[in-house]
């Protein structure tokens, strides 16, 4: 949160509160499980202070999204150290998601929205939608500036390697979260790492990074 | 269906009617957001009629699943063709995935269940886990005999590929659900072909499958 988006009112702050107390239950139990009155006991207020902010389920669900994304987001994409190159940007990105997946009980708060409201709740579905862009489009820009700078191939497709490497480690999350296992994780992170080193000029590899067996 | 599997008995065939019905809308709504009356209206049975096989939306929930993912993962694992390598039996299934990623409407099942299923109920997780784990034991297998006939490479580490294939896989098909597109499922098959790529001998590549931009 930035200073100016800080609550100041009274209003503002119970406004907050319930977001915080909303968002990990709609990320655990999805839309249709978890219920207003959880979210009512989980934030201690009278029924008619949650329903002053939000007036209906939907609407309190698509705010604790906005809330959730926002950060997740954010987490997955900054800061970034401008001293590295562009492919130990992306190493640093992934390593990061694969230590701490997620920033809320309940697993990637953008997969959960996806599968929970894919064919039920085209509102959630857009606000999925535009993080998960969001996140591709802030990848891809690394890629772009690291083939300007020499340190990706020139032939790389950047939309490629920005929805593999969503694609991958989304995917073992899941995997990890079934399994109550990091090794999907750990997998999905020494592939990319390869597939990073495929799309480095020679010229540019760190010998030491040969982590994956199959190279 | 095997032939031993055929339902015989009009109790039977009522049964996996019952499943046949039931099966998308689990999929498509989840345990919560599916309703039995929903399911009800979907066979045109009597509320009896359903209570009799199925006692509780539990019961009735577990077996549709187990009907769903049964056949997920063998449409996901054969047929294979015996005169390809191991990698070529990879793509080919890489391949069919990228192309029909669901038996049922609604995603994929087990990505379904992993995700509803995760905080809330723990014997529908244990029957992903299980298909997930079926599934993976036979892209290991795949692997093994690969390295076994010499094409693959005989560092490769079984589990990494199977878990990077599935990962990869899954994360892309709700990727390309969320966008409505098929562009990050064939982006996935082109950077998994890369990977297959990377763990063949030299002497066993096929120069003509470069499909990728980045190698």
């Amino acid at each position: 949160m930035t200073t100016a988006e800080l609550p100041t009112t009274k209003g503002q702050q119970t406004r907050q509160r319930i977001l915080a107390a909303a968002a990990p239950l709609f990320n655990q139990k999805g839309f249709a499980g978890a219920s207003m009155q959880e979210i009512l006991d989980a934030t201690g207020l009278e029924k008619g202070g949650l329903y002053r902010h939000f007036p209906t389920k939907q609407h309190l669900a698509e705010e604790a999204l906005r809330y959730t994304m926002a950060r997740s987001v954010r987490t997955r994409t900054e800061p970034l150290d401008p001293t590295q190159t562009a492919p130990d940007q992306l190493r640093t990105l992934i390593a990061r998601f694969v230590t701490a997946p997620s920033t809320i009980p309940g697993g990637c708060p953008l997969m959960n929205t996806a599968i929970d409201a894919d064919d039920t709740n085209p509102n959630l579905r857009a606000l999925a939608r535009h993080a998960v862009e969001d996140w591709k489009t802030r990848l891809i820009q690394i890629i772009d500036r690291g083939i300007a700078a020499g340190h990706i191939r020139p032939e790389t497709q950047p939309r490629q390697i920005a929805n593999t490497i969503i694609a991958t480690l989304e995917g073992a999350l899941m995997l990890s979260r079934l399994e109550a296992a990091t090794t999907p994780l750990e997998d999905a992170r020494d592939t990319l790492d390869h597939v990073l080193r495929a799309i480095t000029p020679k010229s540019q590899r760190h010998p030491q990074r040969r982590r994956t067996s199959h190279q």
